[in-house]
């Protein structure tokens, strides 16, 4: 078998990271790029793969984990295309576009939580998995699921942060800050709520700081209501958030008083952190890759 | 091509609905009989099968949709037993194991809510739409989800009753039902806690009572739940509880609340009543029988 080899592009709000990989195991290069507009920062992108391609050689697929929201219907006209998106300048930019024009290979595109959830699942904490959700805690909440190898999509991607969630007992005050549901649980425990509240980072308010309690419990309470809906083996908390000590553990333990026993999985093995980090958006856009040319053969 | 019979078992609590059937729109014999011991009861189901059997012609597949919980993994060696259940007499029941040798055709077997969510997916409520979740309300809440025509299943069947709710702002005090989490979404909108708080089922409440109010605001909120992870193109809400007038339109109308144009489904589409009642649940079968018939020749 002649060994491939991958376009990988990781697009975030703040950086896009570029790669060419000819497996899991082997990134051949690697870059960096700031996200300033899309016609320079696609551009950029290209031109830095084409003189990858032009050294190790050609490229037989790309794979795109985007920041969202973005069309991935690839029955829709506008596929490839940003959507309405308060980061100016990005709403309608064609990401795919300018890619298939240069390349002109088969391309997946997912978002990037649906993405490290099929990279997790494939290789890292989700691996001989059924259902696997991937959850990142940071800026905002967002997560993928990956049901038997492929990707939720129902209408649109899920976007999993904008549950309702009980309150905890210390936090009736807090009105949120979701510009949308006030207190849902993006409202409540991802970062600017974090900061709205205690003026800091989780990470850097002391460890017995009530903060952590209350996050943990809210973290705990949306994988609990997951493993209502769809009892995942796996729940791969990722995000800045997350990266705080012990709150994998402190999220295990709300988790267990909250499901009392109920649910097929324990906490303890089914609540995880990613395996792949800091690689897995770039494994995501792997994936998409990989699956992206097998369909090609296919058809 | 050749006409197939299938024969169809809808298992319940209070009831076995059996029914032949050559198509969804062809049910050609049909026949309830109270659920007492699974050993009487399945005998005598295997003998009413039989006897129509020899009537109008050889069955080529059975399907069994059953009320939980139920093995319903095939690798599993317990496949097709019920689990532990406070229903005396059938924990352990083996449900599958009698009809196989009985008939010696392939059988198909999931839960009756997942049965229902494909039947519903395949020829009703949820027809073209590529994620659909079943919802019943009645004695319990218990759901089923189907993604791109199959069930899914994580470690075990979904459930989606036992999630968290926030409280309605005039249901603060009562402490729900549920024997696990007191006020998940089960201990607080199903039948029972319904009876516990008003003395009375919803139907019979007059319909400016607050009970209407509250139990279509936790309802729409597992909604929006469902729709934040997984943005289904329907949520189908069928048993007891949703057959009381205008409850689907108080649901939509919450639902529009909470969810505040946030996601891509809009309640009045996405919001449904099952379009195949009474027959979700045999039609169900017909679903899990065609399927393990056309597994069989594949294989």
């Amino acid at each position: 078998m002649v060994k491939k080899l991958y376009g990988l592009i990781e697009t975030g709000g703040t950086k896009f990271v570029l790669a060419i990989a000819s497996s899991h195991k082997k990134i051949l290069a690697e870059k960096h790029i700031p996200t300033i507009s899309p016609e320079e920062t696609l551009e950029q992108s290209i031109a830095w793969m084409a003189s990858q391609s032009a050294r190790i050689g050609r490229i037989d697929a790309i794979g795109i984990s985007s920041f969202g929201p973005i069309q991935v219907d690839k029955t829709s006209p506008d596929w490839g295309n940003m959507l309405e998106t308060p980061k100016p300048g990005w709403g309608g930019a064609r990401i795919v576009e300018p890619f298939r024009k240069a390349f002109s290979v088969p391309i997946g595109l997912d978002t990037d939580v649906n993405a490290a959830a099929m990279a997790e699942g494939r290789w890292g904490a989700g691996r001989n998995q059924r259902t696997v959700v991937y959850i990142t805690v940071g800026t905002g909440i967002g997560g993928g699921a990956v049901i038997e190898g492929r990707a939720l999509h129902g209408l649109s991607h899920p976007e999993m942060g904008h549950m309702r969630v009980t309150r905890h007992p210390e936090d009736r005050d807090f009105p949120g800050v979701c510009p949308f549901h006030r207190d849902c649980l993006e409202g409540l425990a991802a970062g600017p709520a974090i900061i709205a509240r205690w003026g800091a980072n989780l990470s850097n308010l002391d460890e017995n700081h009530i903060s952590h309690d209350i996050i943990s419990f809210y973290v705990a309470q949306m994988c609990t209501t997951l493993q209502s809906v769809m009892e995942p083996g796996r729940i791969i908390l990722g995000g800045g958030v997350m990266q705080t000590p012990c709150i994998i553990e402190r999220i295990r333990s709300w988790a267990s008083k909250l499901q009392n026993d109920y649910f097929q999985g324990k906490p303890d093995q089914v609540i995880v952190s990613p395996d792949l980090k800091p690689y897995s958006g770039v494994l995501g856009a792997l994936v998409l890759a990989e699956d992206a040319l097998h369909l090609c053969h296919r058809n």
